[in-house]
């Protein structure tokens, strides 16, 4: 099949100008104006091609294009049309547009699927507004439950189910599982590994598993100026020692495994106060439960190390996280095949990110294309993908939803 | 002489209970209405013990105690009444009202004076309300220029002179150098020493110099999943690299000096983001000034070293301090000699935190006395000297002050 680049760029650009921001990037929170902005311009794009869309009771969108089988479980491709502040261009856009593309060049070109397909936009990809993040695609599979959603408040205190009804986004469709023969999405990278390589496409094997925790170092708040170094219990120092150790269990552990500190808070955060408390985030994630759970080990291990050299108490949270996820070996070997046919520089990966695709592949089977970031840039103003890769990203895509609406 | 140690108490709870916090500390900021009322109440106390109060155009306060030699340099003492947020009971009313205390006992037993004795009360002490610290003896003695002070702003944008005028403590006395025959403050120790050497009395050599730094540290912001651990640059890394660092740096170089991270902040502090900035203070303090420049190549060297392993830029400000300070020996003896005839244990020691003193000693021979503090405490709620404590330390006071207005 043959993909309209220059439709698809402008469509992309068009879809940037809605939140843009002056850094050339793009401020689209779920729920906000922005994002109906951005959801009434695909329904126009999505009715003018024909699709029919319908919109469930969490605002997940589902345009779909008739099947000559229209009684066969649907295809579903897509993404996501909402942003972190400040973010890019490209990150969830990508994913949607490039599906409509599909179905746009098949009309072009009369291409007939069997079973019926339906671009997807999923709601509240991202989270930061309403957290977590995949709430849309979440309480579809039943991950959550729809009244959680619905009662997340964002910092303004303002409900999701409130923005949801205000935007004119809450529909009618029950917003869980229904039969559906496969889900694809290309997204982009957002790491370097593509760009590093040199390579065109990314077949993405599945998500690494997450883990998030809380970790709060306890001492004692004293003057900076009298309190001799033997009698402190300094909680900076404590969460210092620890945040060393942790970006260094990876390299002694596991190449593959990430660490991530990045959120600190410090009390009372005073230039001559020694600080009495302070409180960290730890992000792990690989995609062998083993390794996720030997690295929890590792990370406490490592925190109570560093709070009893200081004479401190500490207390772990645990914020959840998701457990790895393998994509079908099925769409993943027909993406490969996609990219040889085409002769497209390929690399399989794990997405180190959480997606909509995760939630998906509980339903049916599920894959994700990633196309290379530039720079490795995502979620600020300048990420970019070339145009070349965009297009080559969604060739792809279309060649493997044909493969599936054909074929599964 | 005698104190009246019941009437000194009296004197400390009732003025405590200006600005009382619920925790059982006072918060009492410099120029706020708490301020003006602990004013107020020292005014009327030292009128009725016959003192003439004249404030000056920074709102020191001077009540003066007249000499058998009018003419004669006066000999000052006391501290402040200003505290921190949610300070504690002793911190600076100490020294004002022990020497208040002074004169109501030479009043009741008669006892005459050569020198004129005047109880100070200096203006913005603390500073956490208007930065610097010490801002009305740092004018007086010509460390700072007055309008530098008046310019001074609050968080909520009030100019300290403006504060000033509304509570009614903007003199008409010029705020300059005039002769002084000596100065005298009685502070709590704010430090452990004496408590945990179980000492009476603290005689203070002098106050240490202090040096404060801030640095950045940028790196570059990614996602926390799809960045490799080699190709990261973390800030929050580097500094925690970096803190580690400067707290074993007193310990390999010199066991006087302390060194203290306090703040730190850390851009865009996301749980999945990787870190692009981390900001934070140093603090360090030593009587020795080679040793202060020494630490400050120690600190450099290993900020950094903790940089480049991680890839980051720095940037390194300097946010002052001031240098160390030696006591005037005749005074620390005079003080020594009324320990030993009143049979007081006593140990000679170097104060870490900065005090008006560090000023007055620039203008005539002044020395300090310390308090010990309960578990070394201070600025907070639970700042705690024993009643026992606090009578020594003023009849001490009183015994210096007697030896200086009849001696020098």
């Amino acid at each position: 099949m043959e993909i309209d680049a220059s439709r698809l760029q402008e469509s992309m650009e068009e879809m940037a100008r809605i939140g843009a921001t002056p850094g050339g990037g793009v401020n689209r929170l779920a729920l906000s104006n922005s994002d109906r902005e951005a959801r009434d311009l695909f329904t126009a794009w999505a009715e003018e091609a024909g699709l029919w869309v319908s919109v469930d009771e969490m605002g997940n969108m589902f345009a779909r294009h008739e099947g000559l089988n229209p009684d066969a479980a649907p295809v579903l491709a897509g993404s996501h049309l909402d942003t972190v502040p400040n973010g890019g261009r490209f990150d969830g856009s990508l994913g949607v547009l490039s599906a409509l593309e599909v179905i746009r060049s098949m009309n072009d070109q009369e291409i007939k699927s069997s079973r019926p397909i339906e671009v997807v936009n999923w709601t509240n990809e991202e989270g930061p507004r309403f957290p977590p993040s995949m709430l849309g695609s979440g309480v579809f599979v039943g991950a959550f439950k729809r009244d959680f959603a619905y009662a997340a408040r964002d910092t303004n205190g303002l409900r999701f189910v409130d923005e949801l009804e205000r935007i004119g986004y809450r529909g009618d469709l029950p917003c869980r599982p229904r039969p559906l023969a496969g889900y694809l999405e290309l997204h982009v990278e957002q790491g370097p590994t593509l760009i590093t390589e040199g390579v065109q496409v990314g077949i993405v094997e599945g998500i690494r598993g997450i883990t998030w925790l809380r970790i709060t170092m306890k001492g004692v708040r004293d003057h900076a100026g009298p309190t001799p170094m033997h009698m402190r219990k300094d909680a900076l120092v404590g969460a210092a020692r620890a945040i060393s150790a942790i970006r260094d269990i990876p390299g002694k552990f596991n190449p593959d495994l990430v660490t991530t500190v990045g959120e600190i808070s410090v009390s009372p955060n005073a230039i001559n106060v020694i600080p009495e408390r302070a409180t960290f985030s730890v992000d792990f994630r690989h995609q062998d439960e083993m390794v996720l759970a030997q690295t929890r080990e590792a990370v406490i291990r490592e925190v109570n190390a560093a709070a009893s050299r200081e004479g401190l108490e500490i207390e772990i949270k645990s914020l959840g996280g998701s457990s790895p996820l393998a994509f079908d070996s099925d769409i993943t070997g027909t993406i490969e095949h996609a990219c040889s046919e085409r002769g497209y520089s390929n690399l399989r990966l794990w997405s180190a990110a959480g997606h909509d695709a995760r939630y998906a592949a509980d339903l049916c089977p599920s894959a994700m294309i990633f196309a290379p970031s530039v720079n490795g840039k995502s979620h600020a103003e300048d990420e970019l993908t070339s145009w070349e890769d965009v297009t080559r990203g969604c060739e792809v895509l279309g060649d493997a939803i044909l493969s599936l609406v054909n074929c599964i």
